[in-house]
């Protein structure tokens, strides 16, 4: 979910308000001030976010069905999302960090632990249970959305982590490699981690997360990725994710038109092309 | 509002994270770890916020006579609060780097117009428009309520302040005249450069804001508020701000026991010991 504001060529806020900062000449460090500008459009917009729910669930809800008690119920898987995102967001910021103790053998299972509640609950299973919940759907349909959203989102995220990487930047908006210059610790690096030889592990070290990586470091650490099969590991989570996702749907109460949107989903949010 | 957790001597979240971070030899830079789990624990205590509010109400409003009408009008005031709190920090990081084009006459202005939008609205008037509005109160007390709360709210701000130079590090739990290491724009300093002499002012340009402040250098800056009557006026705002607090209760419709217990507020919120 981070690409998409880049994707359309648009500078991250704090960016955009340290470059007002330094452009009016004003006083202290523009990087600061963009850091406390974007922070408050942060909390602004996570405050609007609560907003819009609860009004428009106070407006519209009555007319739609939605009685005191689902509102509530509905509420709290709203309130536990975002619980689960902070918390899913700092296991990040912990693991590129402190690595969590885990050996280099842990790694991958930590990178998709980190994946799991950082992403695949915010992004798909979380939404479908406040909607299923508001509208009153029965157990197994929540169980069902739980088991699609999180293997989409894992598959959403591992394909993302993936054009990252190796992503064209005519359509991700962003440099190539761009993921690897940030040193991110996707499930796809920490893959490449645990296979590849003692070269492309040196590789990896020395060049992941150097801000000015050129083109032929990119092009050589793809190789190793590549190589190693971490590519071909990732693409097998994703379609196993894929699978996973469309079996879950297969014997749940799903009506349409809603298990033909949640089908064409699977397809759109994991395809090659972004 | 800033000062509480200091002032039981705990440090500020960010830098008990970048401690943290360097005592265990993470990777990374701490200070950027400490900025990052601050940023997510402010982030989670927004949510919980709403949380607690929107929770309590569904829970608890109905047994205290709060009907759905009522809860949506108290909702909208909480959602009214939060996003002028967010508006009036920024004015106040926006008035910090580029004093928005005011001379140094309006330098007061500026100081205690976000005083009022940062300060007074979030810190006393909303939390009492949100709880009058929830218990149905007449336009009257309503009004009474906000008048009492943008006085007390700014006389309370300017107290603080007032403490932050001249405050007693046993009390405030803070060294003596850490607002003048910080550079805080407050009203008492903009009142210093509207009327300070020429010396007086040279000193405020090169002393304000240096980490390294030493004693004397935060007596003789004392020294120049004092005498140029930048604490004196100040002082003044204090009272004059006391005494609307008191008047706009005098004539409004405000019932026992919280006409007592916000008369008691004032008395509390503005003492000049913390």
């Amino acid at each position: 979910m981070d690409r998409s504001a880049t994707r359309r060529g648009l500078p991250a806020m704090h960016r955009a308000f340290a470059v007002r900062h330094a452009r009016s000449r004003w006083a202290g460090d523009p990087d600061q001030f963009g850091a406390a500008a974007a922070i408050l459009a942060g909390d602004l917009c996570l405050s609007w976010c609560d907003e819009l729910f609860s009004s428009s669930l106070a407006e519209f809800g009555p007319s739609a069905g939605i009685d005191a008690e689902r509102a509530r119920a509905g509420t709290a898987v709203f309130d536990l999302m975002r619980t689960q995102l902070m918390a899913g967001q700092y296991l990040d910021v912990l693991a590129q960090s402190a690595g969590l103790g885990a050996d280099d053998d842990g790694q991958v299972d930590l990178a998709r632990r980190v994946i799991r509640w950082k992403s695949a609950k915010y992004t798909v299973e979380h939404p479908l249970l406040i909607g299923g919940t508001l509208a009153g759907a029965e157990p197994e349909v929540l169980e069902a959305y739980s088991a699609y959203g999180l293997a989409l989102g894992e598959a959403f995220q591992l394909r993302d982590d993936v054009l990252g990487v190796f992503g064209d930047p005519a359509e991700t908006g962003k440099p190539a490699g761009d993921d690897l210059r940030e040193g991110k610790r996707t499930v796809l690096v920490a893959l490449a981690r645990e296979r590849a030889d003692e070269a492309g592990r040196q590789l990896l070290e020395s060049a992941l997360g150097s801000p000015d990586l050129r083109e032929d470091d990119v092009l050589a650490l793809r190789e190793v990725l590549v190589r190693c099969g971490a590519l071909a590991e990732t693409e097998r989570l994703i379609d196993a994710g894929v699978r996973a996702a469309e079996e879950s749907l297969a014997s749940a109460p799903v009506a349409e038109p809603a298990r033909t949107a949640l089908l064409d989903l699977v397809a759109t949010a994991t395809a090659r092309r972004s």
